[in-house]
């Protein structure tokens, strides 16, 4: 008989544990049908991931460890579960429970990530060795969750002290036999995550010497968004990948590659020994889409309201939401000043109508004019930037009353690039639930602009939207490049810095100018109080502000001073 | 000869490490010339506390090391300071360093706070034994950071693995003979603290039989407040306490307790056996004070804006202000419109007149009409909260704009029962860079208020201000009470779930009604996105929204509602 498993690549939503348990008996039904004789779930399906301070409830813990227990399905199922504390004076543990026939707890998690995006030290105690689920649907599996198969090709960015993936090796020396090893996992994306995730299971495998099989979370929770792209690895080299972005059961033949089947939409992927997954050009699209679309349906909202500069952030970002409700159910504002440019209002209603979304015009000369003379005592004298972003902040006002009004969520149309050098609005163009483009830096924009034209096969992002120097219509004339270098000068140094951790003297030895690269390392510390206000905006590089990024505030001391006394 | 230990009860700047080591090489001089022969920092001192993620750039964790091993001190200094991996694939420790005669690193921290506030796994490896001085300044010490002296009395959230107290005690009974053993501490205030910190100290000194001498940072760090108050504690009971809210050498006579004296603005406290701290009425105010004034001289920021309504938070915000940064560098802003009373007026000129900041009267009336003019077709139709929060806005952005012009930082003045129940206007009344009352349920608000008529000796907050019902002044006749209850009966509420963590059927049991309970802890929850984008607050209760509380968004679902399927 083959020896089929089912991997549950998911998409649940935090705190729903009674619609997590239906959507995973609904899954378990397809899997049966499919012949498989056992179900494995992701990581914490049953609470969603990450649940947070969900997790300092008691009863929480209860209630999901209680419901995985008791679920009634019609083959047995590996669910991640929250289990409530070993004793009194204890944290839960992150762990598996084995539903169905004889029901019980299987494993707890023994690698608990506290680093980048997580904080599992903060909610769950360590366990100390791997599970293993004997006679489940016929087979014997070594039991891991997430992170535990990430220390044994070196892939955390930290030793731990132990490697659960070893210890199933020594296990099996030991007499030990299993079919696989599983892995409940919920990985989350970033854009060059899928080989490295492809990497652990290949390296499981072949230490394990026998598959190794990672169901992963799918979909987007607040700032954090999962791909799926569950994988199945075998020790020779060999690999299935299930498709990014969708919710679906993966069919596992353990003994047969080809007869693997995905239940979804897309293709599963197969893959050669050392062949690497390649990613397909527009795969951080989805990426942006999946968070705003999540994000929305997560929290209940249908409809979204933007402001429509003309420029190319609100441009993409008005695609994104429209991709995400539906262009029925967003709005885009057109608010123009004194400062903008005809093209401004032109462009802006050229993607407003190619999207097919709800385009108003409200122009704010009226409104700068009152303010100017309600304020003219403050403004007169001072720093000019009051009077700019006095524009920004009616227009966020604005949208904000178009949402307060209809019910619908603003989103923040700024990038990574302005985010990082504080090169926007607090309480103006930095209002919203939810910043799409937050993670993206400048020329990503661009590049997702063009992605998106190209994927409704029509400029439905304008060329002059593309190619006109970027401004803020703050004031006569102003372009970006007047106070910031140019974007894939600005881009590249926020990168290598953000991402991959160089200093000043490391970045100029990359051949940027020496003053340059302070500037824009100067605004990016000095600029942190704005971030700490600014709304989630999904992670899709390897370091995102937000809960990847924990600056001090009232500490904009350049501590290099000290290097030059 | 006299055993004589300096504390040293210091505000470092977090990432000024130059500046740093400059206060405790002046502290260290103070220290010498009263006599003692060694000094003790508090944790973490070179780099200020908390790093954050300064401590993920090695270079940081590199020059504070080797600033503190290369500091020329007059006597030798125990310096709480990061300290490198001990291998590439490890973090840095939590150490203490030795400066002065023979340089070197003494031990790191072994027990890594990682709940609430405290995010310490996410930065350091734990080490696995205390640490010991020897022949330091003429004694033998036993060396303990913060978290590691908590464990031994049961005071920590959850257990620990080992105690470092009971390990040091272990090694006396092994012949290893000590004066006494110091805990470097950055021990964050919460209004409940000093007498749990007390227990802590006394419980060490009882189990060590030798005097526990723990060295508190002081001051404001973004939204952490470090009270100070460092507390020596003899094996008998006795126990003396530094003043809180102000920096200083506190100079300790081992064999002496009437000797042990406080160089340093206040008193010292000398505590019989088993006798509490007494903390004063209106240590919340030097708390929330501390923590604006700190805010502001850290970050540079010498002046203050805030909205003045009239109301009692508004109030209550301008005398922290005052007190922050002095009367004349903070300017109260009355912004009436047509659903303002003249009370409004007239109260928010009076504080501003009592407390001798400046005042000035914007009117949006004008501003108000040409919105709703310009937004019309929206505010025609649909949910009337959008005219309401158009108000709040437009106040927000004179706020703003008077701060960007003149180079202010806008306070937002709500108060955590507001902020827990959504009460409150994003981009409006929630605008400005600190939100001082953030952490002050409303009735702790009013207590406020009378400790300061109190401190400046006559109503600097009038009795109209004092005892007017509530209200947003957003439509006519609008009180608070129309859409919350009565704030004594929320505060409980909200103060038992946050606090206390009882769910609703635990709170009912306290008296209050079902339908109350249910309505407010579902505003709580469904307000998380608000709370997301607020500016940072200082913390004074034992669970504040912020750093530590952690609200998935996306997940407003009441996982509750599984229960009653």
């Amino acid at each position: 008989m083959a020896r089929r498993v089912a991997l549950l690549q998911s998409c649940p939503i935090v705190g729903d544990i009674g619609g997590n348990a239906e959507m995973i008996l609904q899954m378990t039904k397809i899997a049966k049908k499919q012949g498989a004789s056992l179900a494995v779930s992701t990581e914490l399906i049953i609470s969603g991931y990450p649940p947070r301070d969900l997790l300092l409830q008691d009863d929480f813990v209860v209630a999901c460890n209680d419901k995985s227990l008791s679920l009634d399905c019609e083959i047995p199922v590996l669910i991640g579960s929250p289990v409530p504390p070993l004793d009194e004076r204890s944290l839960p543990g992150n762990g598996v429970i084995r539903a169905g026939e004889s029901p019980r707890e299987v494993t707890r998690k023994q690698l608990l990530p506290t680093y980048d995006v997580f904080d599992e030290a903060r909610y769950f105690e360590a366990d100390e060795r791997p599970g293993i689920a004997r006679t489940i649907g016929g087979l014997n599996l070594g039991v891991t969750i997430c992170e535990d198969a990430w220390q044994h090709c070196g892939a955390t960015p930290n030793d731990y002290d132990s490697d659960p993936i070893s210890q199933i090796v020594e296990w099996g020396r030991q007499g030990v036999s299993l079919d696989a090893t599983v892995n409940l996992s919920a990985s989350p994306y970033h854009s060059d995550k899928v080989n490295i995730r492809l990497q652990v299971a290949r390296s499981a495998a072949k230490s394990l010497g026998h598959p190794f099989l990672l169901a992963n979370q799918v979909g987007g929770n607040d700032d954090l968004l999962f791909d799926g792209r569950s994988i199945v690895a075998w020790p020779n080299g060999q690999a299935i990948l299930a498709p990014g972005w969708s919710e679906g059961v993966l069919i596992v033949d353990l003994d047969e590659i080809n007869s693997c089947t995905w239940i979804g939409e897309g293709e599963l992927q197969i893959l050669d020994v050392n062949q690497e997954s390649e990613v397909p050009d527009d795969d951080l699209l989805d990426a942006i889409v999946i968070g705003l679309a999540d994000y929305c349906k997560k929290s209940g909202i249908s409809s979204i309201v933007l402001g429509l500069s003309g420029g190319i952030d609100s441009a993409l970002a008005a695609c994104v939401a429209a991709s995400a409700v539906g262009a029925e159910n967003v709005t885009g504002i057109s608010m123009p000043s004194r400062h903008s440019s005809q093209h401004s209002i032109d462009d802006a209603r050229s993607t407003a109508h190619n999207l097919g979304i709800n385009f108003e015009i409200i122009p704010i000369e009226e409104l700068h004019k009152t303010a100017e003379t309600s304020l003219d005592e403050i403004l007169s004298v001072g720093h000019p930037v009051a009077a700019e972003n006095l524009q920004a902040r009616l227009r966020g006002m604005i949208v904000m009353a178009f949402a307060n009004a209809n019910g619908a969520m603003a989103i923040a149309t700024g990038n990574k690039s302005e985010l990082g050098q504080g090169y926007c609005t607090l309480y103006g163009d930095m209002a919203g639930g939810y910043a799409p483009l937050g993670d993206l830096y400048k020329m990503e924009v661009y590049a997702l602009a063009k992605a998106f034209n190209n994927r409704f096969g029509k400029d439905v992002v304008n060329n002059s939207t593309l190619t006109k120097p970027p401004s803020a219509e703050l004031a006569p004339d102003q372009k970006d490049e007047d106070s910031l270098p140019p974007y894939p000068i600005l881009d590249d140094i926020l990168r290598l810095h953000i991402e991959e951790g160089l200093d000043a003297t490391g970045i100029t030895n990359r051949g940027y100018d020496l003053v340059t690269v302070n500037e824009v390392l100067t605004r990016l510390a000095s600029n942190e109080h704005k971030r700490w206000q600014m709304p989630p905006a999904p992670r899709v590089s390897k370091r995102a502000f937000g809960q990847g990024w924990r600056q001090p505030l009232a500490a904009r001391h350049d501590w290099r001073n000290f290097l030059s006394e």
